[in-house]
């Protein structure tokens, strides 16, 4: 939850009444509410933790116990409650007699306590019970004892407050929440096609008119913008994608795709990357640490490493920077409306001036000045008395 | 649904009745049966309707009403019938009293009518109600305070008809009917690994015993063969696929490809492209507007674009067609039985001769007779005192 | 089953009683338990199974019969009992009257007989009934009326012994041992993000606190190790991965790979290929019989095939190996400490000595000595004079 909160720990586990008092010193001297609540049930929604604060307040009782109904309530505690239907107290499952147990309303354990009415309470409950623990409910019989109210909140959504206590329940809990997530962003304009197979992480943000394909995993910080399209078997990970881009069967990690780019299938772009507007990264192409000025495109079968491109660049399939001498990385330069020709290796560091033309095949260890065309490579021969090895076993 | 059909447009939208009258004029002079059904209920099965048409004529009913049952049929207009049990009209949920409300048969909003019958009942109806709108269920108590006979038909399939209303129920919607394809096509013969992971357009075919792997998309005027193995992780569109192929980890757009082709992992192939039989496409190949003929392979890491290739040949890794000069494209033919080496650039327009032998690493400017071994590099030469800057740092 | 296992093949279809006779040979003078069950009810629990063997044996009964209760038992045999209870027969339901027919309790048809009852039994059951042939559950009748016992296990999960009858209900019993296969492994420590997207093999093992994410499919003998990263839209058949690998967006056949390797994304590793730890094969790269020592690495867009990789080896983009000639593979050997520069093809058979660097671009045809820089590349001209066709035409 970050710096801004203050955290107690408790370093030995002597029961939830022994863990609320780790705070009493943090507490010491504050007014209002204390919330208590469990870490491990994601799914309880922030309105009915509102909803109980809220009736705390409202009330002025000494605590607001949130309650659900279950079918089978075996191994809950249950609220007890007065003829008159006020809440007299908490019995735990094993504690219960067969009248109490036939009761269908339990305890969830989220709690909103008046803190200056919680703190000599909890200063006065014991562990002596059978599991020689601190428990926090005792608190509310001595409340009750003492004459204070105790409200209550019924919730119907008892799931929400179920906490996995193993990683059948994790996958549970995150099918829930991967729903819930998706529905958000449906409501709002984005079309998911298989809600099913889409994984949308909680600070990940979408436009609207958005459409996206199964198999697509969207985590981290990223933000996707309007009108496009992406995956489907898309991962992005903390990066931006701007309107009206296609990525699909790609990869795309702490990259900025400006807006209209195209790309895949099969790419993989990777940090550091950032491109400006109307770019395609076509297929099997691998971008690191590469930044792209608009209009350009790097279509198929290409790994640029450490580069500046410019604008209106066309990338040859097979080209390389060659940016790794084997000890340290190395920078390309590649100026606007460069052509380079298909399986070039540009040995870095590197400047390719603007205008330039590389041909297809060549290897370029120094600088192109600008409109020139570079070229490295042999002339071909056609050997034509020459038996090819296929030919000669009579294959 | 295409130019075969008469469309009418509702301009202003006031109320179902207003709606229907658009329709008069194209319904003037005309006989038979009109029915009125929502543009949003896609679920709704052609079995339904064709049983309601032939519940109107076999009856001679003024029209026929599709009713169904609801567990909560809060909002919807109840069907009121006689002590005997005869239709005699619609109430509205808003203008219902509290037993018409206790009516679990809802109106589904579809309807059969005797186009004769319908005609003057429309001209009557007035938006004298609370809404301003003209109701098309008025028409039903003007016909039966007429002396004419409703027939009703009661569906159990309440889901079929409901209309999404956002992008959730969209969502929900199509689920509904991709499971609904799916299992047509298991039920013909088609094994799908896992139908809650494939996704089956409309006007797709598939053949028997074809396997389907989960992640597999299917869309346009697609046609599986028989015998094929489809997916993981593909997308087909508007292609056709014949026998006995497979294709994984891929994308096919607008391509044709022959029997008995492997496809893939990690293969785009896109529009314009078709093979003959028994042609491999490997990995990372990327093939635009190529045709290739029966048994030749391309089988790793390849960019053919605007190619025509023959028989039996072989396309070494990494070769790529150099095809577009930065301004237009051109065409590169490899004839039957031509072998390319690696890395190869071919550089169009350009012909290889049959049985040619193109060597690793040449880029080919010009043709290559038949039978000849093309070949452009330079000597290896092996500089033994050199010390690589990995070494001089001792890394 | 394999071959520990004794098969009966019952070659004309005549009846459940004529298919256990089949076996009649098979059995003659064997003593204790004979299983009865269908073979197309993969769902069954081997724990109902075992239970229903020890009532056998624990009751002495002639048989114990495996019923369960339907809501709907429409087709079913129903079981007979005397007022007391006891099991008297079973009656099929076309033969039923109706208070038979409102019996809830079913024969599942699995059972366990004491072969030294059932023998006897068997050879007394005939073809006379409507449908001409032999039944199984007519030995219950025929030992009852002897006097022996019948007793009866009433399971309660109908589900578990439904068959599949069609390709609808094959995906629907392949979902559920999906589901249970998968909360195996969470159970035992493996966190499986979304257990309906991932498919795990009845054969595979996988070991603590490996994550796999979706689209994952584990099929074959595959072993996966502790702490590894597996997937998104993976397929692994056949293979060990060993601790700490990371796999992703890629394919893996028949392969080893050493502790902590990173592979992917888009990689597609095939039979034969072994690695040791620390080895990265990055995207776009196909391995092909290939063995790769400690910490090397293959980061993009090349093929290696048939070959043998060093410790610490470096392999640049777009680097092929030249297996094949067109008749032959042929073997390429690289030793430890090797830089392979970007673009380059390595002709087999071919051996490049330990330290070795080959210059980006290269064709090697010939060894390269340990230490020594190979390089077989043409210098590179700056032609300035030179207008593109691009700028030519004004574009």
């Amino acid at each position: 939850m970050g710096p801004d909160f203050q955290y107690v720990w408790q370093h030995e586990q002597l029961g939830t009444g022994h863990a609320v008092r780790m705070a009493q010193e943090a507490l010491a001297g504050r007014q209002g509410d204390l919330l208590v609540l469990y870490g491990d049930t994601p799914l309880i929604p922030a309105d009915t933790l509102t909803a109980l604060v809220a009736l705390r307040r409202e009330t002025g009782a000494a605590a607001a116990v949130l309650t659900t109904r279950l079918d089978d309530p075996t191994g809950y505690g249950r609220i007890i409650r007065s003829e008159a239907g006020a809440f007299t107290g908490i019995v735990e499952h094993k504690d219960a007699n067969p009248a109490e147990r036939a009761i269908g309303e339990v305890n969830t354990g989220v709690y909103c306590f008046a803190i200056n009415q919680l703190v000599p309470a909890l200063a006065r409950i014991s562990p002596r019970n059978a599991q020689g623990e601190y428990y926090l409910t005792d608190v509310f019989s001595l409340m009750t004892y003492d004459g204070a109210q105790i409200a209550t909140l019924e919730t119907g959504d008892a799931l929400a407050l179920m906490g996995p206590n193993d990683r059948v329940g994790l996958a549970g809990v995150e099918h829930c929440l991967k729903k819930a997530i998706n529905e958000i962003w449906m409501l709002q304009g984005v079309t998911i096609v298989d809600p099913a197979q889409t994984y949308i992480g909680p600070l990940v943000s979408i436009g609207n008119d958005t459409v996206i394909w199964p198999g697509t995993i969207l985590l981290g910080a990223t933000k996707v913008g309007s009108d496009c399209v992406i995956g489907p078997h898309t991962r992005i990970i903390d990066s931006v994608v701007e309107d009206g881009c296609e990525v699909q069967f790609s990869q795309v990690l702490a990259a900025h795709l400006g807006p209209e780019n195209k790309v895949g299938p099969f790419a993989n772009i990777r940090p550091g990357t950032s491109t400006a507007s109307q770019v395609k990264i076509g297929d099997f192409v691998e971008l690191k640490n590469v930044q792209i000025a608009a209009g350009s495109k790097v279509p198929h079968l290409t790994y640029l490493g450490d580069a500046l491109v410019g604008r209106k660049v066309n990338i040859g399939a097979g080209t390389i920077t060659c940016n790794y001498d084997g000890i340290t990385k190395h920078r390309t330069i590649i100026e606007d409306e460069v052509f380079i020709g298909s399986n070039a290796n540009l040995v870095a560091p590197l400047v390719i001036g603007s205008g330039a033309t590389v041909g297809a095949g060549s290897t370029i260890t120094k600088e192109v000045p600008a409109h020139a065309l570079a070229i490295a490579r042999s002339r071909q021969e056609n050997l034509t008395g020459w038996v090819a090895p296929r030919e000669r076993d009579g294959k």
